[in-house]
């Protein structure tokens, strides 16, 4: 199953994401260790299924851990858990991760390398953003509906060229099939990302919509018009230059989108926490440095911190 | 029933506030004409019921309508239906008033006379806020639950004493136990009770709570306080003045308040069409004729016209 040739990944969360580029790593004969929770008995027998308008696969045998003792020392940990879950980081990345690997955070939000760095030290690791809707509909099974582009590069953002790692890591997935392009700004990513995941997440969840929904409504249009401006401004107020193009360009693209339940909207319904601190805390945190209002997202923020709190309260004990 | 000295009233909708006051005022004597939609045979049959703590009463037999035509001319017509009926006032007031009496328009909202004006003329209008908490659960059933204060005045505000004929429903009210307060400032009590109506009315739908859950979550506080400051910043700049000292004490009010379902979420919950335009769009009007910002309150205008036509969608049809 193994090639020499390609580095050994570590796939740290097999949800949709994770699921997704592990098991497409995995087909492409990389040598992929997937870190499991409650899929780990059904992935062990029963592998993991993928449809995706890419191609539909099964790969009957995958390598499946229920603990981070097990699994071996890997050259690249990519994080595919959500944020909420960052507290488990200190106990999996030391034994993932070989010395001197590579761990590559591929959450959404802002600054949520930080805690994988505080881990194996900023050196060790890159960020990407994930532009696709996918989502884990059973244990093992991950339904890839749209798009799909990883644009990923170096945390610590010095180095002014791509560097050989990115770089190796964007080959070996693009050779296994995957969107992955290196980037040398890695904030501006994160901040588009942000122009999608602050409006659309936040208010699929305060108004219990789908993206279709949403984009479907005038109201709705205006709001997350008002609330994409408000974040790009915040980024041009951090230094990072995000094209004004794409303001627009992320309404059109989620107009032609499939209807989708966002991440967010999943992660409520099904009475998980929600990643606000990620997604919008972080955000918020960083405009305020530069003293920089966010009125609407603000009270976005608020509002999704309040129904999480209430939704937590609803939850089952664990 | 009627008493000579005391004027006829005619109430335009016997619900939660409609059936408080018109019941108290034909407990007093007062000859109380009620025109009735849905609740017409029940309260023709049985009479009104109202549980409060002023006193619970029944009234086995109150004067029944179920058109505007059947009523005889009154000298007062109190306006309690929601503002999302008022296309139902045309037919109405000319019947329910005699010539040259007097239309009292008890709803929330800004510049809500405004329709019943066009109808009878401006000089014959005019308006009151009510703070109180009652709901109707039944037919012809009403439940007071708490406060209970009407202020009200002159709708044309160019007279700077108490009229006459403010003064007398005054009087009648206050003989019927009612807590009523005769206002030269009209405009000040409607953006002091806007300051309460749209934090409020607005988060207990568009995030499913009681005033109970809002005043109990940090986060939600802090926004109700943030929409307080803008809706009193909207009123200065309108030229009305609110003691600033109402803001904190709005949030202290509810603090104490029963666990109350406002009318907003109860017409929410009930799939009825919110009155969105009278408590926000209004009062966003106004603001933008003096170029103020209202950023969470148009937010939550937003949000709720979004709601309100997603709900509205459910609706079985009429």
């Amino acid at each position: 199953m193994s090639n020499s040739e390609t580095q050994r990944y570590a796939i740290l969360g097999a949800g949709a994401l994770g699921g997704l580029y592990g098991g497409m790593l995995a087909r492409s004969g990389a040598e992929v260790h997937f870190l499991l929770n409650s899929d780990y008995q059904h992935v062990s027998r029963h592998g993991l299924r993928v449809e995706s308008p890419l191609g539909d696969f099964h790969l009957p045998q995958v390598y499946t851990h229920s603990s981070p003792e097990t699994m071996p020392a890997c050259d690249v940990s990519i994080v595919a858990l959500k944020t909420t879950s960052n507290h488990l980081l200190p106990k999996m990345l030391p034994s993932t991760t070989r010395d001197g690997g590579i761990v590559l955070v591929l959450q959404n939000g802002l600054n949520i390398e930080a805690d994988s760095a505080a881990i194996v030290g900023t050196e060790r690791v890159l960020g990407g953003c994930c532009f696709l809707c996918s989502n884990k509909t059973g244990p093992g099974f991950i339904k890839h509906l749209d798009y799909g582009h990883i644009v990923f590069g170096e945390y610590d953002q010095r180095s002014a060229q791509i560097s050989t790692r990115v770089q190796r890591i964007a080959d070996e997935m693009n050779a296994a099939g995957i969107d992955a392009q290196p980037t040398t700004d890695l904030a501006a990513a994160r901040w588009r990302k942000l122009m999608w995941n602050i409006p659309f997440n936040g208010l699929s969840v305060v108004l219990d919509a789908s993206t279709k929904q949403l984009i479907d409504d005038p109201d709705a249009v205006q709001l997350v018009e008002t609330m994409i401006d408000e974040v790009h401004h915040a980024a041009t107020g951090n230094g990072v230059h995000v094209d004004p193009s794409l303001k627009s360009l992320t309404v059109e693209v989620t107009r032609k989108m499939v209807p989708y339940d966002s991440s967010m909207r999943l992660d409520y319904l099904n009475r998980r926490p929600m990643e606000v601190e990620a997604i919008f805390g972080n955000p918020l945190k960083a405009a305020r440095r530069f003293n920089l209002k966010m009125p609407t997202v603000t009270m976005l923020y608020q509002q999704l911190k309040f129904i999480d709190r209430l939704n937590a309260d609803l939850s089952p004990p664990l």
